[in-house]
């Protein structure tokens, strides 16, 4: 029998400043060439709708390989259970054989995006830029500023959300760990005050327009994590200084990048650089204070692998 | 917390007669349009090589998804350890909530792949042949003949392996379960007197010369599971009068169909059908006597899905 961590065990082994670590690394040892990324999977049911996203991936400096299972299912919040879930299988990178399960229900999913987003932001953002934006009040929003918040100070976040309510119950949630929050009028409002401003909703179609966007500015667009999703209205890309990816084939096939590239707004060269090529410093970052620049996260297997080990060091 | 089975308990509830049912229906569902397969995951790891296969389907008909994850490290070998492994989760198709871990060290994808290679020859064997030649002396190779006898008498098994003392091994158990069984010369020699020939070796070149097959004799070929596998002459291919596949999409990347089209043997289009299609009728099996028949398996989702479906409906 291998064992099997629950969540209350995992939420407390990973703190924000491990889920940062954790992945800077992988982001690192991809940025080196040190990760085999497959293709993820992808699988939509129908009736009710919902969604089974599969990644994993290989890192030649960590002794496992973890296989990591998230659904999404909408219709699940009528019923009074959690939309999103998911679990984490952990194999022996030299064995293959199973070494852990991870019955995470998709938290470790959750601090692994929230912690590249921080990542993209350290390397990406103004160094003075700590006014944060965020478009969506789910989850991810409260892992956005909690990971921020590692890497520089927070001094205010202005949320917005379809569904006001929750905007403002995240931002009570935001002051409750020390961090001024207020909800803006609506995405133009937000836009228009954020220095860094991370898009975290479940749109399908383009919320942020480009005319809203301006010099210096840094926005790390993180819902469109399948075919169909959208946030940016493709001329963002067209009229960002450095558009990074967490992964090229992912995400010009169902990132920003693919609707800019079906836009004509974008070509797959004109991508400045995937972020771990930043991290690891064989390419550059932000290198003047006037650039708007654009991280489209899809988020990448190494990270589930990287957060999945750390998970299990801390806690076998 | 999720009920987790073990390896144990799933042998005890997965007989022959309930695998091959279970596959036989997906089969079916999948050639009336009733499944969603997705791409497979094939990820290849450097030192030690191994490999992870990772594959997942929604079947209308049933409760569940299952993902499954197997894992092939031959080196384990050498170090006393099983050199497949895997595992299986399940989630509730109308949820996505995890169900159940199926801890089954890979018997269940042996069991569903021995049922898949009975259902090829059930519908494209010629109804007298009994006479049935095994290439490979794995696990693999005892599932096929258990399984085979499902659906028709099997009067002798003629086996070959590259370590002829494995190849005797395996006719001992086999004659231990009732059948007559004898260590063929070498692999044209098996050839020559099988009517259903199942290759489920882990060859990287072609075996089995086209000159050795004959009109009315049925082939399953499993082994080409992953790229750079290959079992076959591709001539073989060409010379074959239906040449079918478990799922088009997967034999044309990596399957006996993939080195076919490579040395343009084969086209896609001249493939006869995909299994699913002969299991449901739209598509005839074997209509003449002398015909010969190929039946390329690379292993598809929806029998993850069935097989556990049926293994956790048996053991909850």
């Amino acid at each position: 029998m291998i064992p099997v961590f629950e969540e209350a065990a995992i939420r407390r082994a990973i703190t924000p400043a491990v889920a940062v670590r954790a992945v800077r690394e992988a982001f690192e040892a991809d940025g080196l060439g040190r990760t085999i990324v497959p293709s993820v999977i992808n699988l939509r049911v129908p009736e009710p709708e919902g969604e089974f996203h599969i990644k994993t991936a290989y890192m030649r400096d960590l002794p496992h390989v973890a296989v990591k299972v998230a659904s999404g299912f909408p219709a699940n919040a009528s019923r009074g259970l959690p939309s999103g879930s998911g679990l984490i299988a952990l194999f022996d990178a030299a064995t293959g054989l199973p070494v852990a399960l991870l019955l995470d229900n998709g938290y470790l999913t959750d601090v692994r995006t929230g912690a590249a987003g921080a990542i993209a932001a350290d390397h990406l953002a103004s160094p003075d830029a700590t006014v944060v934006g965020i478009l969506g009040a789910g989850v991810q929003a409260r892992h956005q500023v909690q990971c921020l918040r590692e890497v520089r100070p927070v001094r205010e976040v202005v949320a917005w959300n379809r569904t006001p309510e929750r905007a403002e119950r995240l931002c009570e949630q935001l002051r409750g760990d020390g961090i001024p929050a207020r909800v803006g009028r609506d995405v133009e409002a937000v836009c228009r005050v954020a220095r860094i401003l991370v898009t975290a909703t479940a749109s399908r179609e383009p919320l942020v327009r480009a005319e809203w966007l301006r010099p210096g500015m840094h926005v790390t667009a993180l819902g469109s994590d399948s075919p169909g999703k959208q946030e940016l209205d493709p001329r963002c890309a067209e009229r960002a200084d450095l558009f990074v990816v967490d992964r090229l084939s992912q995400c010009a096939r169902f990132g920003e990048l693919a609707h800019a590239i079906e836009a004509g707004a974008l070509g797959e060269g004109e991508v400045h650089a995937e972020l771990g090529e930043i991290v690891a410093g064989t390419r550059p970052g932000r290198t003047r204070a006037d650039q708007l620049t654009i991280a489209d996260l899809t988020g990448v297997g190494f990270q589930d692998t990287a957060i999945a080990s750390a998970a299990f060091a801390a806690l076998a």
